[in-house]
């Protein structure tokens, strides 16, 4: 199975549009576009989904199963709280990459500790859009 | 009043068809069914709801006022997090039991403490179907 | 910009009917009424928003944006462990007033951590209604 | 092997005749005869045991291996202390139910943890009595 | 009764000539002319007290009862440590308004504690000069 | 009910033998004959107690009611880890001081907390023999 | 030397005028006189300081040395914070029984912990106008 | 004096009957069988007495007094909670070596703590039988 | 400006009269003298305050600002408890040195943290009397 | 500048060698390999270092500065314990990349905190020897 | 195979010379000739090897692989902090014996926690020399 | 005994080359030369050691030992983690002076912590190069 789901959790929509000085000036649709673009030439479908709903990224990543190879995740602040999250990776059991923006380390220190870090194969954090861009070669090799 | 509410939080839907050895084969709908059986058994009349949203759990535990005579969860995820679920059920007043499939108390530290356990009648924890089984008869008890 | 958002956060659509030895005798509509009025002295114009879903409250002050010029907001239950909320405050740079109904610091130790209070201008908590109204007043300073 | 031992803790000798507000009105009599009514109706042998000794309590769960198909115990205060019942209990293998009749998530501090809860089947509390009788049934599935 | 005692605790005699970017530029004279106007205006009678000295702060709180409606305190530095506050509001039994006017959460860890919050009817914080007079509006209403 | 016990835990049987330096040089035969005699004094009778077992403890302390007016017990190292002894105390409703011979919060960290000191009548520290004979007093003034 | 100095620490004053529930009817002027009697009985002359400064409690102990054979001490809210009293007691090396109205156990979590507990030579805590009286005896004991 | 005692706590009756991965497959027989051999081969005598009870134990240290040169303990379960334990170890003064089975260590968190290993003169963990006859060996060293 | 004011918080007085081996023989006196002529060698004037209260100390440092071009503290006991020490040197924005005789490291737990550290230019801990005159050897390098 | 530095720390000689299912079959000598064959293809030069000596590391991360435009570690053990190579990458402020081949998450809890996190641009965990591709990806991107 | 390697760490080499009251006054040269005598005692040939360098002792625990049936070491104050000598004896695979000449849980707080003693077969600390000879008895054993 | 070492640790040698503003401009030669200015006015021979090694830096102080009078050193990032320095200025007993160039306590929460600060004579922080000067001052008198 060669597709890969991308999710972006709460408030990334609003990327390049404010606090530019911590998560740079791109906006989220110029990623997409970015990924779309490297996911052609890793020769993976990308598939991406934003929602500031817990329980929606819950119902998406449950969907994922038998239809995606790979996940890409930003969990945004979910990553530090959503144990339903967590329990939906775990679930499904799609091999998943966990992926920040801003270097999480650098920052509050609720922001230290995420929830999912321990169920996926890995985690990749502050380079931002960089970061999505080597999770989803991270993840194109997971699909192989 | 001889309604029970049971209530299935987060990835529940995902019983039987996925971590098999954690929570057993048996799927949700089957779960139900022996609800509804043992529940006809019991002479209680069941109704069930099932959710991965924090805020349609709330929603539906806020209505279940005058409604129900109690109610049976299993928060699933929300369990460790949920102040709003613990804040409804303060709130509505229904007398409710907390049942969890695996025994929470063997898995990982977060696990362990669970924000309604001291808001609810009592906690039913470890039995697979049967921590259901016993807190609807549990349930039934109350209504009476 | 003369415009300020109220929003209500989970279960405080049932204020006036549960628990009102907590939180008082006076219904949400009471209070909202309340607040319009005194806005119309402020000379601000009010508007109100209740939700029990944390993304919907998420997405509501997303879009403040460019719209009010400042926030009265009583996150109820998410006070004490929403990331999101705090983000949106963050993201949105909206100046915000974080009201409590009860005080906070005389119940469980839980409640005594906010997220939010300090990513807001300030914190008013324990005065009942009065709470909201002289939140109002702190923000109708913010939008002069 | 369908007999089942039910162990009583440290002070429940008392039961009935002391802090009836927080345990209830029934003594261990009663408790005792409920529960070897019930057995009969799940076609399980009931035996029963107290002590306010620890080192009997050990030694007694040692004396239960082949002799009995399942424990439910309530270990009273030294639930949150006991390595040696843990021990115990983890050595003679034979499958362990925990029961109590007070809910324990509402009461000091000390009192949430309990040293036997990752070592039973699982555990039931808060319903007074009706924690016994639920707890025997649970055994008696498991002894099936 | 319709007096109201503000108390100011120790260094705020020099608001408006240090730190003026964390605490304002106005001077602690002219709070407290704004607060006797705003008095005026709300139909009570403001007296004024500041001192450097915990025991001063403790005697001069013993010594209002009997003679005001209600206190506002900025208690400064002493809000995080002081028990003899804490005790003397407890013994008077006078209703307090707590009010800070940076926003204490926004600041050192230790400054995120107060000693008095759960003894006072509530706290306001973070509003500048506004902390006060919101606070005094909030007393004038407990005198009623 | 004019009659005290006085109980004392582990290891209080070697007073006056060993660890002389901190506990003195005075037997338990001796003290207990202090006690008599104080005892004669305060026109209270005097029954005494010893056991290293907690077990043991616990029963006698459960056989107290309806017999002594009140308790004067030194729980010795089980003062740090015993539910039992505090549950005993909770149930039996007869008022009890805790007398220690040394000063406890002189000692290792473990000892600084009691697990009794919330549920009895008060505490007496450190005055060697003299916290037995002060208890005693205490202990008579209960029971008028 | 057989002079004993009583220390009365801050909010003592108001004793048997408010929260009668806690400490009891007695006033201070009561307590003292009591003591006085008792210093008669006792053969030991009985001197009393009160103050809510605790830079004047410190000066008070400081000028104890060489003029009092034994303090007795009821440091109040400062038992909790003052590594300034401790200071003193140490630096007199008079010889000091700390005293407590109420039972310290039984109330706010900050108030179990005693900063002068490990360098007086015993405490004595919960018999309300006992403590000071059963306190005074054991100094007594102590300039013999 | 060339006499050492070897203490067994609780549950070590049952060694080589159950949970033999962690503890082998050695019996408590056997284990005193080799300790007897050794004991003569060393010019040493062996004592041995094993209990559940920890009163039972805290009595037989009491009386190794003056009849034993030295002890051998592994106390089990009690290793991790028993002040009164290291109480009589502390007043007897018979050199005492520590001894365990298993690697405590590798176990769980709670078991990493020992209330005696600062009173004995060493410890020796995770060697099986070993653990005890290298302790016997340490043993006889000081009673040399 | 080339003043510098050194300051003795609380018992500071007693110096060389108790605890001589804590704080050595010298007294505060004889301290002060040698800071004088120190104070002379270096070109700098130097003034002298020392006080049992923390208003005081907090009220003597207000004064100092436009009088002073650096302080050297010893706050005693003060240190580890006062934020009201830390505010005023926060306000007056004066350099300030701290200074203590003992090195606060080797002592009680709660001596090891310091309120003001972070606020002060340096510390200076350990070297008795001559923590005083290398403390006023940093003030005069800053004054230059 | 286009060079790259790649430092190996402690213990990854042994890779492949060694725990082969924790951190793969792969030797450094064929890490090494691949990173250089992807230098080559990205257009930078790799330069490889390896020790075991923390002493050794930081003096080669001081020689970085002037010569190589972005540091890739793996600084195995050290991550979790060494200021002393967080303070040379703070030093010498070449951007670095931090990388781990297993994911630190699911191992043991000291290894869940870096000491060197804040102090890089970012951090690549758990994909095996991709992290090290990767991790010269990210690297190449800042040399540009 | 039957050698075995003795590694001392950091500071070892001053045995007997400094400190003598906490470890003896045996120096290393002699332990060494008693390590060596007692090993053709029990057939085993013994090497040595001491060292003050973290990473020196990791590279001489890497080259025992193959060489070593079992290493006895001392790790010193790296015992305490080293995660670099802890992968090291994972990676290698031989099994390893911790001993420490004084018991290190009568010592310093942070001297009680091994960052070793879960990754080797066992722990014998606080004999003195005869740590080590046992230490190497319990390492023949296992060559064997 | 006229001669004193200074010690400098990890990452000093790049000081005045890199992080001026929080070490400052000055140079470790520059440093150096002050020191040895200072010590021919002092009358002392200064030596001078560097090195980025826990292990050369032990090893350098074990050698102090019967050389030199006295130690200053700064540790470095070794400050806060290294045992083995504290153990070995513990071993030679060569009384040490602590000094930090910047002020550790406005830093990150790790360096706050010493692990030698209660094993040296005392601690000097924050004075930049003058830590050193004021240091060798203190070293100074020592070895007089």
């Amino acid at each position: 199975m060669k597709r890969i789901l991308v999710i972006h959790g709460p408030n990334l929509n609003l990327l390049g549009k404010r606090e530019k000085n911590l998560y740079g000036e791109v906006t989220l649709e110029e990623i997409n576009k970015e990924l779309k673009a490297l996911g052609k030439m890793l020769k993976v479908l990308v598939d991406i989904f934003q929602s500031n709903s817990e329980g929606e990224l819950v119902t998406k990543i449950q969907k994922s199963m038998g239809k995606y190879g790979a996940l890409v995740i930003n969990p945004g602040a979910y990553t530090h709280t959503s144990i339903a999250l967590r329990d939906a990776i775990l679930a499904v059991e799609v091999p998943t990459v966990e992926v920040h923006l801003s270097n999480i380390y650098q920052r509050e220190e609720f922001r230290k500790k995420s929830m999912l870090a321990d169920v996926v194969v890995g985690q990749i954090t502050g380079f931002k859009v960089d970061s999505y861009l080597l999770g989803l070669r991270a993840a194109a090799k997971l699909v192989r």
